[in-house]
């Protein structure tokens, strides 16, 4: 089973990378840019069997640092 | 307009990232888990009236590095 897991900083917290990015854009010329947000992307490859919890267990252990960040499971098939 | 790009590392291309996420879930006792592969997610706020040849733009010039990434732009309403 194909999971993704998209990690992104809260809201209110301070996103640099974002900030760079969105910088970095408007240098090469593209407006219209509004806002910026840069996260992590984790695609898993798991055993069928697993469960949502012990997804959402993964995520709350290893994947997301709960204090700033959430995190969103999407099952592709 | 709310834009995602996904931005992976091409299939081929060594994951170190991915291989430490891997091998710290099994570390945590997460069986099952065939493959990780690590990536990062940009969520833009743009303007409505960015054309999808801009956005293909954006990833080419500044979000992906084409020689070893792929990119993915996925639009939210």
């Amino acid at each position: 089973m194909k999971v993704r897991v998209l990690v992104t900083l809260k809201n209110g917290v301070l996103d640099p990378q974002g900030r760079a990015i969105h910088h970095a854009l408007e240098g090469l010329g593209f407006s219209g840019v509004n806002d910026v947000r840069a996260g992590r992307v984790i695609e898993l490859d798991v055993a069928d069997t697993t469960s949502d919890e012990q997804l959402d267990d993964m995520c709350r252990k290893l994947l997301a640092n709960m204090v700033i960040e959430n995190y969103r499971i999407e099952k592709a098939g």
